[in-house]
């Protein structure tokens, strides 16, 4: 037997615990074409929040009394595929449970000699990707252009600001912390950073961007998104990644209309999700991995120890208390 | 001694008579590399609107206690440049005057063979235009997909609609009378419209859009733009060309915001203004003649006869009541 998380209530606002449930479940048997694996690091993220709403979105929502899945590194335990072998290091979209039987063709293997295999759940995974793709497909920063990224200390939202410097941008963060402030400016080099806390946000964008802002990378939409509009320069991009403050929110999100920003700007705004970007992460893990190779990428991680803490990983998100992708540790890779 | 229009006061919500004055000033002279022109059309559009504010946007503000500019058709006069010569009729960002002394760069001349001098203003000037490239280039449609245009009896909407249908969209007019609702299917061979006034925009909508939307074409923001998010399909495209119902606004114009929407469907928004496209005017003229020629795009224009009455043709422009594009005749072409 095993155990597994399930979600029981679709949660009401921010979730809490009781929308949650451990369950003792038997350990699966693979069958032909699949492998069985045992869970060494699950990611938690904020989107999950998203699936946790019975409503159509970019990806199906959970089904209650189901187990939550979401990124995962697994070592192979059991192969009853080619593709793969014992002690195999993968990763893939797998359940919240200390074993999976995975389909062979859901599963990828990873090279844990370029990082540690934490990695390919923070700066190799998904929030490195959704990094890359939104700043370099969508926010095209050009040298000397100004970047503004929020959720700045956040794994995605951190990797933005570095990526962005490394194409020699002016960049400036915003986050809720003076801890995360000084991380920012003293150890991740950002030009400038905006506790959105303590400071008037709209302020002291005036004054860490006296360019204007020509790339907005939005993490968290609300109050924060609103205050960069009366900013952008002619022809902005704003690549919409998340609204994190609007996740947990009952009623309609309601707040500046963008539409007269846009057309005084000629800017554009455009919402992704990683998945868009699927036939080319090949090029984006080798992108990220060289500059963390060279020293150019720096990356954080809050990884919790033990899966009975998975859902307090989680909760946690929400109270922004994070530095850096928040990883739980369930088992030692052997 | 001619006639001309001055912005003597800057308009607080929607603008009044007494914003304007009549002045009456001398002719002038052409200078070299000028010419003399008589007006004989002049273009009243809602975005002259913004302009009357004291506010950066993509045009700079007119001036106080001076001559309004808006698009013109003339004749000319005198010539003191070899490109053009007396009788010449020619187009351009002209004063609200009964003749202009207009550098060479500022006008160029019209072909009234193709079609009706006025048509330069309208469906073959900067409102076809503007229907042409934000359509085609922002939103993509492509044939079975649905289109929908707010202020689709309007110049730009009326056009946007028409073109859509030529690409092979299903197309859904959102206008505000049952006069215009009619126009849109009998005339202009919408598959649906919907009056604003009288149904519920977001029930409508989802009535006229079995298949969602794939293209929102935006010419009026507000509570209408607002309906359509729901609706929208994955990889959506929203050219943000107007804003009319925010224009008169003297606060924020709050409502619902974007964020979650965009992410969701991955969804694209961008602002324009027609100038964005200066390097493809004779590509757009082309194809709009074109399809003028061929009877496959109607137009509309409300002409408004003397110079004494292009203040009234302006504010008009508030009051929803006008069908087409708005135009005052100043004088005969000879």
């Amino acid at each position: 037997m095993q155990k597994q998380i399930k979600l029981v209530k679709r949660p009401v606002g921010t979730p809490v615990e009781e929308d949650f449930e451990f369950s003792q479940v038997p350990i699966g048997e693979p069958a032909e074409g699949e492998v069985l694996v045992r869970t060494n690091y699950i990611s938690v993220d904020p989107y999950l929040r998203g699936r946790m709403n019975d409503v159509k979105s970019y990806v199906p929502p959970f089904e209650l009394n189901s187990v939550i899945s979401s990124g995962v590194v697994a070592q192979v335990v059991e192969s009853k595929s080619p593709h793969f072998k014992e002690n195999d290091i993968v990763t893939g979209m797998l359940g919240w449970q200390e074993y999976s039987v995975a389909k062979e063709s859901v599963i990828r293997k990873i090279d844990t000699t370029l990082a540690p295999a934490s990695a390919y759940l923070s700066v190799l995974g998904m929030t490195g990707l959704t990094a890359y793709f939104g700043l370099l497909d969508i926010g095209q920063p050009k040298d000397g252009e100004t970047v503004v990224v929020s959720g700045a200390a956040g794994a995605v939202g951190s990797t933005v600001g570095q990526i962005a410097k490394i194409k020699g941008a002016h960049v400036v963060g915003i986050a809720g912390s003076d801890e995360k402030i000084n991380y920012l400016i003293d150890e991740l080099g950002f030009d400038a950073a905006i506790n959105y806390k303590t400071e008037d946000v709209k302020t002291a964008l005036y004054k860490a961007c006296p360019n204007g802002i020509d790339v907005y990378y939005e993490n968290v939409g609300g109050p924060i998104g609103d205050a960069v509009l009366p900013l952008l320069n002619k022809f902005a991009r704003i690549p919409v990644c998340g609204a994190i403050s609007a996740y947990n929110n009952e009623k309609a999100d309601i707040g500046r209309r963008v539409q007269g920003y846009l057309i005084k700007t000629s800017a554009l705004m455009k919402g992704f999700t990683v998945g868009d970007y699927a036939p080319r992460f090949k090029e984006g893990t080798e992108a990220l991995a060289g500059w963390v190779q060279e020293g150019k990428l720096q990356y954080e991680e809050t990884i919790t120890d033990g899966f009975d803490h998975t859902i307090d990983a989680f909760l946690d998100l929400f109270k922004g208390a994070n530095l850096g992708k928040a990883i739980v540790k369930v088992s030692e890779i052997d």
